[in-house]
């Protein structure tokens, strides 16, 4: 490669970031906007007011409001899936894995409540087939954690309760903050992760 | 009380049961339409012509939309804390009582699943001052599930996590059925209440 081609590869790997960098910061002012308002009352325009940009720098970036919302579930669903990943990548027993998994759920719940609002309210907003991935990547998620019970149940650490039940129970748990959780209130994240863990594994009765 | 009093008197209670079971149906079919598309699409139109009555006959018994809306609160909140009365009313340890409480708390969600989704959703839509009385209710609700909690801390039965934290992962669990739960699906209501029971109070763990 000359010195030219180096200098036209730098550029184009500068640009590539910047996009990305862009289009990150887009997606995060169109969550915080959508969770408050919901996705028909928000307009492109509101999302480059936000950000001090005009209309046609939105566009330049994303195609339009319906591919906003389509990149907020796939960073939505590729978020929970890596959690998902980490949590289990330890080679450890079923117990271990599961508190992992469900620190990691309940954090990532916590931290990213307008994505909590927009997943739970506005699938509906998505197109058919949109719609049909994010079923089949929550049908994904949750199938891999009710294997990872199962398993319990066969190493005979875990109670012998249907897996799609178990992990209904402890998944709801770890949703449901998003309801009432304030980060600027008493109790921090970690804490709740914590807890949660420790209660939904262990149990209330001691 | 001369026989025409009495018969009077008979017409009126008769009067007034027919009125409370008339409001009481409009209530159901408003809440099956307002559950299906949210509050602002549903018409009294819409719940008249569900119901095969003329709209007169609604605003006869139900003032207008805002109060069909805060009636189905009304019923909410008075079944949820009837529930805990009823569960609470046992001379029992707070183990025993926590677990009524989570089955009765599961079994009101997934027996009415309408009034979860509205419940959840729909609260900004009543007046400021109604929005206040549903909030002190919650608050209310969840105050004596903690006390219940506290004294189970205190007699050395239950794991010794702040109450506002193990409460809100219990209740939290029980609360998000509502998403998934199908009346037609292969698992039934009181399974479901009974397994999360369990779970909830003894852990995965075994």
């Amino acid at each position: 490669m000359n010195k030219a081609q180096t200098t036209l590869n730098i550029r184009g790997k500068i640009k590539m970031q910047k996009t990305v960098m862009i289009q990150e910061e887009i997606l995060a002012a169109a969550s915080r906007l959508i969770a408050e308002r919901g996705f028909r009352a928000v307009t492109v325009d509101d999302i480059s007011a936000e950000m001090g940009f005009t209309k046609s720098v939105i566009y330049y970036y994303l195609k339009n409001k319906n591919e906003i919302l389509w990149r907020i579930f796939e960073k939505i669903d590729e978020t929970y899936a890596n959690g998902l990943d980490e949590a289990l990548s330890l080679d450890a027993d079923p117990t271990e894995l599961l508190a992992r998994v469900v620190k990691q759920h309940c954090l990532n719940v916590l931290l990213h409540r307008d994505w909590s609002t927009i997943y739970n309210r506005d699938e509906n907003e998505l197109a058919e087939d949109q719609q049909k991935i994010v079923d089949d990547n929550k049908r994904r998620y949750n199938r891999r954690v009710q294997e990872l019970y199962a398993k319990g149940v066969k190493a005979g650490k875990f109670r012998d309760t249907p897996p799609v039940i178990a992990v209904s129970c402890i998944i709801g748990a770890c949703n449901w903050p998003y309801v009432w959780f304030k980060p600027t209130g008493k109790l921090n994240a970690n804490q709740i992760a914590d807890s949660y863990a420790e209660l939904l594994i262990k149990g209330v009765v001691i």
